[in-house]
C-alpha cells in the first residue's frame, strides 16, 4: 500500500548492520526489522544517510530493500538520493517493484538558491516518475542546502506525488508551525511531517504540529512512548520521559560519531551482531563506551529498557 | 593581571544588553557584570559573538571595555577578531591599556588548511604583539574552520602568549582527550581548556580534562555549580543538576534563535531590562516563549533559581 | 550629484595604496585618482575587497573617502559592507556628508535562501537611510551568496535607492540577459549595470546589455577603450583589444594573487609608489614577476601602453 | 602497460556523448576516440566530472570502460571517485580487470583538515588495492577541498602506487614550483603533473614544471600543439597558439555551463552526433551559440582548425 499524506507515528531510520568482515549481516536485518515493529514504529526508512547507503554497491542496496521489504509488514520508505538521476531512477522504481511504499530524496549539498532547489525536485521526479510516493528530506546541517517554508510549500503544491517531510532543519520549531499555516490557509496540501535531528527537539516539535518522528535513536520504543504520549495530549509525561533520554539523545546526536554510538547501543541490546560500520567512519574510544555505559545506568532509573 | 594558563572554572560569555531603542544599556552591563561575580564565575569573556560584538561601532567596543574592566573585580577577556590586523590590533591594546586580562581570537571562515591557520594566528599575534595572552577560539560549527588537535598543538607551542583553548568544537570530547595527551607527553605546554557550545557537552568535558566553562548559559550560577562539582570529583552531583538544566541548555544552543531565548531568560531573572539585539537578529515567537516558560517550570522542580 | 541608474562607462575599483610600512600612502592616492580619471574612467568605486577595506581601520577608510573625494570631479562609491549595520551606516551617512554618490553594499557570506538576501538588504537600507543611493554588489565566488535574477529583480522594486548592480557572477552572461528582459518586460525598474571579474567577460557582458565594467584590471585606459568601442557597435575592434589585454586579465584574475599582480603592474606604470599589501595577502615570487613582464611584453605589440 | 610517473603530453578528458533520448552513443565514443588519438593525445582519462560520471548507472561506466579501452591504443585512466568505497573498489578493479591503465580518486567535498585528506587516500587506497596506479585529484575550484603542497608529497610518498597529480588548484602556478623543488630536494618521490582547468593556465604551468595536460578543451589538437611546443622550448610559438585559443578557452571554463560550449564545439566538428547532456545540466542559449561561433570564427584567423 503506498505511504500518504495520513503516515504518523515512528518511522525508523533503520541502521544498516555488518559483520566484522565489512558484509552486510543479513541475520541482524531480520532481527532489527521485527525489532522495529515490536518497539511501535509505524513505518521503516531504509537506505539513509544513518543507513551509510553511500557506502554501498547497487546490487546490495537492492538486496536489502528485498529483504526488508519481504520481512515486515510495516510501509518502508527506501532512501533514493543519489548524485545523478539515472541512479536514482533505477533505484526507485526497483524498490517500488519490490513492494516499498515510497521514496525519500535529500538535495545535493551543491544547491542554493530557491529556484535551484524547485527545480531539482522537478527533475528528479521528472526522472523517477510521478507515480512514486516520495518524501522531502530537509537536513542543512549536514547537507548545507537551506530550504525555507515558502519552498517546501511550492514543490508540495507542484508535485502530487510529495506527501511527506522529513523534518531534519535545525533550529526548525518555527518552521513546522509555518507549513501548518499554510495548511489551515488551504496553501498548502496536506503532508505529513515527521521529524529527525535523533529526536533532540521531538518534545516541542509533536507541539508545533508533527505527525511524528523519522529518527535513528536506539531507543525505538522510548521514542514511540514520547510521540504516543504527545499525540494523546499527556504533555507532562512526554517531557518526562524526554528528558531521561535526552543526555543519551543529545550524545548520539554528535555529528561523526553518532552513528557509532547509536550502533554501540543497539548492539547492547542484543539487536545487531556487531556495531561495525564501513569506512570511512567514526568510531568510539574506551573513554567514550564508558561515557555511554555510563548514561545507560541513569536512564535506567526513568526507563528500565535501558538497563542493558 | 594578565591572564595565565592555570584559569578555571566559568569565563562567562557576556551578553551585551541593548535598550529598547538599540543603544547600549549600560546601566544592565553594570548589573549584569556585578551578577556574573555573584554567580561564581571566575572570568568574564566581553565582545565575543554571542556579545554581539560584530554589530557594534569601534568606539562602543572600547566603551563597553572601559565600563566592564572597571566594574569588576574578574579577570576579563576581550573578543578581539576582526576582519583586518589594524583593527584586532587597535582592539587589543587599547583594551589592555584599559586592564584587560587576555584577548580571545577566531580564524576568519575562509582558512581551509593547517598551514593558513598556523599562518593566521602567526600574523595576528605579530600584528598585536606577543606580549598579550591570548584565547584560541575554536567553533566550527559557526566558523567553519576545523582545526586539528596538532594544529592547536603548533599554534600553542609556537606562541607563548596563548594561554587558552575556547574548546567549541562539536563534537570534540576526544579532542580535548588529546590535548591533555599532548601536555602529559610532554609535546605541548600546558595551557587553560573552557568549554563552549552553551554548555550541552560540559558533563563529560570536565571529565575528559576540560578546566572549566566558557559559555553563556542564562544560568551561570548552574553552571558554575556544575564545574565544581566536576571539579571536586562528585560525579553524579554534577551530572544530576547538569541533566536538569539540559532541556534548557539545549533550547538555548539552537542556531540563530539561541541568543534570543538567552536574553529573554536573562529578563525574566531581572538581569537585563531589554531583551533587544541588533539587527541582524532571530525572535522568540510567542509560542518559542511559551515553550521557554514551560522549560523553567520543569527546570524549577530540581533548581529553585529556574522558578521566576 | 548622488549616483542614478543612468551611469556607464567604467566606475574603477581603486586600489589602496600603502607605503612599505603598512601606512596609507596618501600621495599615491593622489596620483592613482588623477590616474583614473585621465585614463577615461567615468566613476570611482573606493574600499572595495581589492580596496584591501577589511584591513583598514574605521578612522582610515573616512580618511580616504575625504581625500578621494576632495580630489576628482568623477563620482565616488564607498563600499560600506560590513559586519554590522551600526559600522555600516556610520561610514555610509559619513560619507555622502562628505561627497560620496552612493555605496555599495556586499551581502554577508553566510546568507543561503532568497528571503535571507531580500531582507538583508531591506535591513541595510533600514540602517542607513532610503535617500543614499546604492549598489548590490552580486559576487558569488567570493561572497558564496548566490542570487537569482529574481532576487536581485525584487531588492530592485524594493528599493528605489537602489540604482546600480556590480555584475560579478560566474558565469553570468545570462544573468545580464535575464535583467534587461526583466526591464523592457516593466518588471523591474531600469538600472546600471557594471560589471566586475577582473574584466574577464567584459567582451561579451556589453554586447548582453551591460553599461560597463566596474573592476580594477590595471589598464584602465585599455578597458575604457573596450567599453567605448563596444557602446559604439564597433565589435570587432573591442574583441581585438580584449583579446590583446586577455592574457594579462586572466593572470590578475587569480584568487589569493590577482591583488598582488595588479598592484606590480600599477607600480610598472609609476602610479603607485610600492606594491605591498596589509597582511594577510598573497604575494608575487620572482617567478611570477617575470611571468607577468613577459605578458607585459606581449600585450604591448598590440597596445604600446603596456610597454613599461 | 599500468601508467607510471613519465607520463606526459596531453591525457584528454574524454567527453561522455548521448544521444537525444539520454541514451549512451557508442558510435560517438568510438569517433571521439578515435580523434583524441589522431588529435596528438598520449593517453585518455574517462569517467571524470566532465565525463558526467556522476550521471551515469553502474553497468554504463563499466560498458564504456570496456569500450574506451577496447578501441584504443592510448593508456587509459578512469575516474573512480565515489561516495563509498565499495563502488570504487568495484569500479577500480573491474576497469584494471578490462586493461585500463591507472584510476583517478578526487577527494570528497566534506574533508578540510589536511589529516582528513590524507586518510582518507589511505583508505581509498586499502580499498581498492596498492597495486592499482592512481592520481590525485586536486580541484578546490569544484570539490571545494584544499590541499597544500605538503599534503600532495605525504600522499605520494605514503603510495608507491600514487604516480599522478591531475593539478587543478586555482590559482596554482606556485604549487607545481613547490611540489617540484620537493623532487628536486629529494623530499617526495617523482610524479607525474598534468594540469587541467580547461587549460587556462596551461602556457604558463608548462613553464613551471607540469608534463602535460589532463583536460578536455575541444580543440585537443591545439592543446596537443602548445604543451610540445613548450616541451620543446619553444615558448613564444607556444604562446602565440595559446592566446589564439584563450577567448575560447575562458569562454568554455565557465563552471556550469563550460561542459555545453564543449559539447556544441565537439559536435560542431562532427565528433558526436549530439551536444545534449544528462540533467541536471547546463545549457546554451540561441546568444550563447552565437557567441562561440564568433569566437570560433576569430580563433580560425590563427588556426584554421576552428574553420568549422
Amino acid at each position: 500500500m503506498p505511504l500518504d499524506h495520513t503516515a504518523k507515528g515512528v518511522y525508523v531510520i533503520a541502521t544498516t548492520p555488518f559483520l566484522d568482515d565489512y558484509a552486510i549481516d543479513t541475520k541482524s536485518i531480520d532481527r532489527l526489522t521485527d525489532f522495529y515493529a515490536e518497539a511501535g514504529s509505524t513505518g521503516m526508512t531504509i537506505l539513509g544517510i544513518m543507513g551509510e547507503a553511500p557506502k554501498l554497491e547497487a546490487t546490495e542496496s537492492i538486496a536489502i530493500v528485498k529483504q526488508v521489504v519481504g520481512r515486515t509488514k510495516l510501509p518502508v520508505i527506501v532512501g533514493v538520493s543519489a548524485p545523478g538521476f539515472a541512479a536514482m531512477r533505477s533505484l526507485a522504481r526497483q524498490s517500488m517493484d519490490l513492494g516499498a511504499a515510497g521514496v525519500m530524496i535529500a538535495p545535493p549539498s551543491n544547491l542554493r538558491t530557491d529556484d535551484q532547489i524547485k527545480n531539482y525536485y522537478a527533475s528528479a521526479i521528472e526522472a523517477i516518475g510521478d507515480d512514486i510516493p516520495f518524501v522531502i528530506q530537509d537536513y542543512p546541517l549536514t547537507l548545507t542546502v537551506v530550504m525555507t517554508h515558502g519552498v517546501i510549500r511550492d514543490i508540495v503544491n507542484a508535485h502530487s506525488s510529495c506527501i511527506m517531510l522529513k523534518h531534519e532543519d535545525w533550529p526548525g520549531l518555527e518552521k513546522i508551525t509555518s507549513l501548518r499555516k499554510f495548511q489551515s490557509a488551504g496553501e498548502m496540501r496536506d503532508i505529513s511531517i515527521l521529524c529527525g535531528n535523533g529526536g533532540l527537539f521531538i518534545d516541542f516539535e509533536m507541539e508545533r504540529g508533527a505527525d511524528g518522528a523519522m529518527t535513528g535513536y536506539a531507543f525505538t520504543d522510548a521514542l514511540a512512548d514520547i510521540v504516543r504520549l504527545q499525540a494523546e495530549g499527556r504533555r507532562d509525561e512526554a517531557h518526562d520521559l524526554f528528558d531521561a533520554h535526552l543526555p543519551l539523545i543529545r550524545y548520539e546526536q554528535q555529528q561523526g560519531v553518532g552513528l557509532a554510538a547509536r550502533k554501540y547501543v543497539l548492539q547492547k541490546r542484543g539487536l545487531i551482531t556487531s556495531d561495525i560500520q564501513r569506512k570511512p567512519a567514526g568510531t568510539l574510544s574506551p573513554k567514550a563506551r564508558e561515557e555511554i555505559d555510563y548514561l545507560l545506568t541513569r536512564v535506567a532509573k526513568h526507563d528500565p529498557r535501558a538497563a542493558l
